[in-house]
């Protein structure tokens, strides 16, 4: 900041400004005798947070982001008008509808009683179901959406996610072994700041991976330990892959705490069977390694006959709960299913098996931040309890998440199809989660070239097809992959319409890409 | 987790749920193989997270939380009938209300636009600013509350915290270096996230504090390195005494990067004047520290004459802004203020003076949780900018907020005033923030006794007070202060006659403590 610029700007700031003081009297007595140098430099901040990557939101996003600004200034001269951003699975950014009952009990939650579900022509704007549901968390809360609620979270949310736990798992669950976060994101972190006590402790994540593991490893100073879920057995685990890298690392001399499990997959949207959830927690069992549970995508499944199948009914059925023999940490939220809720930033993690002075560092750690967000916490409340099935909201409720279900649905077939047809594409049919991974064949030009610009070869094609078409997708090296495997990770949530578009757009820029890079320079 | 129980607890799980299972076979040959001991002990946690303290939330609060649920369900024979919760700035716990246009806003931009703006009954329940502003919101934010939004949150709004910042203090402010997080909290460990490179690394707070900065110090494996404010001198910061501080951590091979400035000060309440604001400027510029700026009080200034002064505008006073000679971060919260939407986790950075990468490096970090939930972004937009001056709600939203501030004014003279008129208190005049900070004297036989217990004289005095009278307050020592210094934190935040009532209950209590504890045992 200049001065000189300072006071230009200030005649636009002041025409906005009611009071107007006397130009400030500028000391330099100061400033001439300090540093120059800055404190903070990519040199001499934390190498941790220098070394973390975040390929969801990282360099094609950050490109996309740009041509984004440029096309809403008019600026450049491009073959299309807007970017079609499959980057992140942002629902309702790309036109999924939000539940409307959800959204009503949310606002009058927020409006003060009189305004709200007190107020005499309330029932001209909303439903019975959605004043009664209100007036029920407004009397639990006491001082409303606007207090701090318990570390944990309020107590009825907390009730409400362990009842939504039983009768999916037919098991008992307990609303204190429950920490609602903002996001289940925040709980991810809790729990691996938690766990990891040194630079040598490790967590073992399946590749591909979804990139915040690797992130939050990097970030909380502990080693990630890879194990590879293998695509040509439709992203199956291979249990003694597991017991290899497990092997290796200890020989490393890491100490592996955990394991993360991501069922439904991301990036793979792998829907994993009973089996291998079994098997998974039985590798947990023996190596006592803490179960990391991503099951944020358990209502995204896709592939008829196929169901979600807890971690926790398989450390049931195995009897690992029974003598506490496995530690288990389960992850939801809000943002996925057929909320898509990604903005209220709701979520939660169960413990179970958890040792009592764990849950208690847990709980200050949580306090720490003091809560998660009131209107994130309601929407976990209202995803594990609906409407009642006699109100008046029941119906339209139900039908609602169902045309989003079923569109999800034939999109998931759509996009998986579409890519898979593509010559030199090769795509798993995408049974659940919100993703397609495909893999394609890189052309020896674009590996060179990727060489020449030091960034992956997946990379290169990614900006590419952005330049060229507008469709920002990420690299699939930022999942992680096995060496010589190029691709990229793409949502199916936009637009059917929009989705037919893109992966026609994608084949025919693949043709000229390839032709493009057909050959190395030597 | 007991099977015994499990199956017993089916009955009653089982009621609600409708769809039952057949009785599942449990495999007892995998447990029975496994460990036994939890992976995750106090022993085998991260030392940082165990070593965290956080007393806000601490002992006496856990201790409260416990006699409030035995309160509830009727149990114990006491002399109260409910805990008087003033160990934490909560005020819509307390009773305040939330400003209703703001309340609105937020109903209205979570109503799918049918079911609000749109509908054409919604004037019989929202004012015409109302649906204005929500109109706008929902036309910028393109997804609604529901999709994530840029990880520094959402455009329009950081705008509006840039031009309320350049209103203040009459100087440039840009959105790009504006930060929206989950809540002030969030913002602060963001930065010393970044900040802290190795555990050599220090960061100057002030004694007492708010208990966060230690906590997030030992979390992050930073060095806290304490400056005291003397409360003889109305809690003024004595620049000697920073070099001192400075020099002795120096000499210790701390390498200190970063000052953290509480104004209002939280616990002390004291607002900072002019000098003493350029005084801390002077000092970071000089040692070349990087000054984190809580300024989430600054709408809560009480005293006649006194102002909020800035630490940008202190640092662009002193010409430390033109040549980039102060790297600056200041935060602001809607949970204090007039607005105290605490459970909104809705809060901000403004950082000045950073090096581009830096920032980048924060952007990389903010966006590994994505973004911070999107109501929270939407009330500091309403904080920094409130209804249309020519519109329906403007008079009524500036009437409210003044009611509130008022009745804060009012609050902290008498509890202040109340305070030290008890025998054997003494407490500053909170002329800013929400808390008094009272000394008291600590009865020779108490200070035995909590040895004997290994908890501070004023955690005993704090439970007693507690279990006497139903009054939470947090112990002085979880701030930190001088030694031989003993005392506690209140806020003011309870309704008038209930902190009349509390103050009258503190001074009976205090006078049965000093009898019970006037001698020591030898």
């Amino acid at each position: 900041m200049k001065v000189i610029n300072l006071f230009l700007s200030f005649t636009a700031v002041l025409s906005a400004v009611s009071t107007v003081t006397a130009v400030i009297n500028v000391d330099r007595s100061v400033s001439s005798a300090v540093r120059k140098n800055k404190r903070l430099t990519e040199e001499t901040i934390s190498p941790k947070v220098l070394e973390m990557e975040y390929a969801v939101r990282g360099k094609v996003v950050i490109a996309a982001n740009k041509i984004s600004s440029e096309l809403k200034e008019g600026k450049g001269d491009r073959s299309f008008d807007h970017i079609v951003f499959t980057n992140i699975g942002n629902p309702h950014a790309l036109g999924q509808k939000p539940l409307t009952w959800t959204r009503q009990v949310i606002a009058l939650c927020n409006l003060p009683a009189e305004f709200g579900v007190d107020h005499p022509e309330a029932r001209l704007l909303f439903p019975e179901e959605a004043i009664r549901r209100a007036k029920e968390i407004k009397a639990h809360l006491g001082g409303g959406t606007g207090a701090y609620s318990h570390s944990q979270g309020a107590h009825l949310f907390r009730e409400d996610v362990a009842k939504f736990i039983q009768k999916r798992d037919q098991l008992d669950a307990n609303a204190d072994d429950i920490f609602l976060t903002n996001g289940a994101s925040d709980a991810v972190k809790l729990l691996m700041q938690t766990m990891i006590s040194s630079d040598k402790c490790g967590i073992m994540v399946p590749i591909p991976q979804y990139p915040m593991y690797s992130a939050f490893s990097t970030l909380l100073g502990g080693k990630m330990v890879p194990y590879y879920v293998d695509e040509s057995k439709a992203w199956s685990v291979a249990i003694d892959d597991l017991e290899k890298n497990l092997e290796k690392a200890r020989k490393e001399g890491i100490t592996v705490v955990g394991f993360v499990i991501i069922n439904p997959g991301n990036p793979t949207s792998k829907v994993l069977g009973r089996k291998e959830v079994q098997d998974i927690c039985k590798f947990c069992a023996k190596h006592n390694l803490v179960l990391l549970a991503d099951e944020v995508y358990q209502e995204n499944v896709y592939e008829d006959g196929a169901e979600f199948y807890s971690c926790k009914r398989a450390a049931y059925e195995l009897g690992l709960l029974d003598d506490d023999s496995l530690e288990l940490a389960s992850f939801h939220s809000t943002s996925k299913g057929v909320f898509g809720e990604c903005g209220r930033r709701g979520g939660y993690v169960e413990l179970v098996g958890f040792d009592q002075k764990v849950k208690d560092n847990l709980y200050k750690l949580a306090s720490s931040s003091l809560c998660s967000n009131i209107d994130g916490q309601i929407m976990v409340s209202l995803m594990c309890r609906g409407p009642d099935p006699d109100s008046d909201s029941y119906e339209s409720h139900e039908n609602e998440k169902k045309e989003i279900f079923e569109s999800l649905k034939r999109r998931s077939k759509m996009v998986s199809l579409g890519l898979s047809s593509i010559p030199g594409f090769s795509c798993e049919i995408a049974t659940g989660s919100m993703y397609c991974f495909p893999s394609i064949e890189m052309p020896p030009g674009a590996i060179e070239a990727a060489k020449d610009e030091s960034i992956t070869p997946d990379t290169l094609y990614a900006l590419d097809l952005l330049e060229e078409t507008g469709i920002c997708v990420v690299p699939a090296s930022g999942f992680g992959q096995i060496p010589g495997r190029f691709g990229f990770r793409t949502t199916f949530l936009a637009s059917e319409s929009d989705l037919q578009a893109a992966v026609k757009s994608i084949a025919k820029h693949y043709t000229k890409f390839s032709e493009k890079y057909s050959k190395t320079k030597s």
